[in-house]
């Protein structure tokens, strides 16, 4: 059960500033999400993940099934209480998840693969999906769909979105709480009439907000661009739209001009642990020599908590000592740097001025040592 | 630049209460001072560290020097500022490190081994070692010893110790800042005349604080409690005494029975990130089947971080999922877990209540999962 107030449309742009609001606490959007795949943002506790400014966290349904498994979940009431985040949580529907593993099989009924730990059998049907979800008790769950690769040939995406649109009519049907809002998912590749369809199904079918999946999958940033305006017009205006899995900063400055509202994406938090990290100017490689007695902060215009208090050169000696407090205080500041940028994003919206404010970040942003 | 108040005497043990006044700080003992090699207590932010009630912190003057420098290390004007830590530092002299190291050399000159970096020629002597120190810039530093491993002959021994002497009258006449402590550090393995005869040198040159070293290389719990015993009588009541690299518990109780003010340790944190954690029961493996579905804390009367928020369930599953996160809050409750036993240990001397604190403490330490 999910509301959403539009709050400000941009004049020149797609772009919006909206409130969502959940049983257990509201968001402003644009909105980024980090990813805490095994119930855990990597490295952070559930203070820092605070102090980030983060207001929703993400899980994997696949992983958490897998392990710890949802009877610990329920006896836990919740992975909320399991992982102790008193933020807000959504769950994927281990979708994308299993239809990357090597050994799967499709068909109409669900996905059919060997458990990596046990070697059993498993259906992982839209059903199961939902039910998981609800165990695992996050406030926004999602449909269970088929997650396209890419490229796909126009004839098994066109049949595939036939059986996304039954596979999100079964999700629906399954879910048996009122309090979890619960997103459709677009599909259809690359192609506009699929995309167009694919839109139109999910949205006769009614959800709590909808989302553009099977993006950020090799297709680059022009096709990832192509594909949302293919596939916005279709979505109501009344609802949140999520782009899954995106991404880096252009990324989401793009999205947000073509009226996306929420994010997720594992790069703040996977870079951070390979020792890159984002700036006002551009990423940078920690391990460059060049900051080996480098005084200033990442980014001297950050308030994270790492930027406050440590210098390039300590992070360098860090990251080249493989300190695991590298990736604490990396990832710390990259998920900042992440909210960061979506405050002032919505700020912008608010200001009429997000078109000046995407220009002014891409010219200076453009450092890739 | 040192003083020592000896605050009170247990009547019936050796134990006692004190107090370290340094110029940046003032700390009650018996103390546990946690280990953080490269300039990092391993995981953790400063917060956590000070979280963890944790006073006086080392770091390695062999590690610090190899990486990232000292350099470095002058041009932030000290590790302090370097890690930003606004307690207190302890740097050992190197001289443990570079005995450990399998090609070294070692004459009355001191001792020579090959840069494991650059391939350079290194020779650390007592004057390199203070020179070190002094740039590192911790509370308190130690003199440059011949760190004797165990079993080790009586007459290498007995030369050994006078080549200690040597080194700490030359490691005195080296430091040249009146605001650095400098401990002493007594030898001698475990040869009672050799012990005495150490100690009784390094009194005679006079330090801060005086430290038994060559101790916790395998002579097990027993023996090193009988060193402590042939070496504490000689040491001045009115100054601090330092039981190197000690320990577990077990062997803190015995050594503040004994006499003993300051420990330091790295087995708080590597058991930690190893998934074995302190309880006042004893150790539990966190690995455990048993524990996965653990709704308790690791220790239910710890108010620590961890224990006062994450079950052994999730804790179960952070290790198991290989997780970052798990060296991170089993560092918290392990190294809270010493200095809470440290800050009871005090308690119980100023109520003259030490053995049978120590004794119910033991009584109920006994497992071992």
């Amino acid at each position: 059960m999910l509301g959403y107030n539009l709050i400000k449309k941009d004049k020149k742009t797609k772009a919006r500033v909206g409130e969502i609001i959940l049983p257990e606490g509201r968001v402003q959007t644009p909105i980024f999400m980090p990813v805490g795949t095994n119930g855990t943002v990597k490295g952070l506790t559930p203070y820092y993940i605070e102090e980030t400014g983060s207001k929703i966290i993400l899980a994997n349904t696949y992983h958490i099934f897998l392990k710890p498994g949802i009877n610990i979940i329920k006896k836990f009431g919740g992975i909320k209480n399991f992982i102790k985040w008193n933020g807000l949580m959504l769950t994927d529907s281990g979708g994308f998840q299993v239809f990357s593993l090597p050994n799967k099989k499709i068909n109409d009924e669900g996905t059919f693969f060997k458990h990596p730990y046990t070697g059993e059998d498993v259906i992982f049907t839209p059903e199961l999906s939902i039910e998981v979800q609800e165990i695992i008790g996050a406030d926004i769950i999602m449909v269970f769909d088929e997650c396209l690769p890419y490229p796909v040939d126009y004839k098994y995406a066109e049949y595939s979105i036939e059986r996304t649109r039954e596979w999100a009519y079964r999700s629906k049907k399954t879910l048996k709480n009122n309090k979890q809002a619960l997103f459709g998912i677009v599909q259809g590749s690359i192609y506009p009439d699929l995309r167009k369809k694919s839109a139109e199904y999910t949205v006769d079918i009614g959800f709590d907000g909808y989302a553009i999946g099977g993006v950020s999958v090799g297709e680059g940033h022009e096709l990832m661009m192509k594909t949302i305006e293919m596939t916005e017009p279709y979505l109501p205006e009344n609802k949140p739209r999520y782009l899954m899995g995106v991404g880096l900063p252009e990324d989401i400055l793009g999205a947000v001009e073509r009226g996306i509202d929420m994010f997720d994406c594992v790069i703040p938090t996977r870079y951070a642990r390979s020792g890159t990290f984002f700036t006002r100017m551009g990423k940078i490689r920690i391990d460059k020599k060049k900051y080996a007695k480098d005084k200033f902060p990442i980014d001297t215009n950050c308030n994270c908590y790492t930027c406050q208090n440590f210098s390039r050169a300590y992070l360098h000696h860090l990251f080249k000592s493989n300190e695991i407090l590298s990736d604490v205080l990396g990832t710390i500041h990259n998920i900042y740097f992440y909210n960061d940028l979506m405050k002032n994003i919505r700020f912008s919206i608010l200001n009429n001025d997000f078109l000046s404010f995407k220009e002014n970040f891409l010219k200076n942003y453009r450092n890739n040592d």
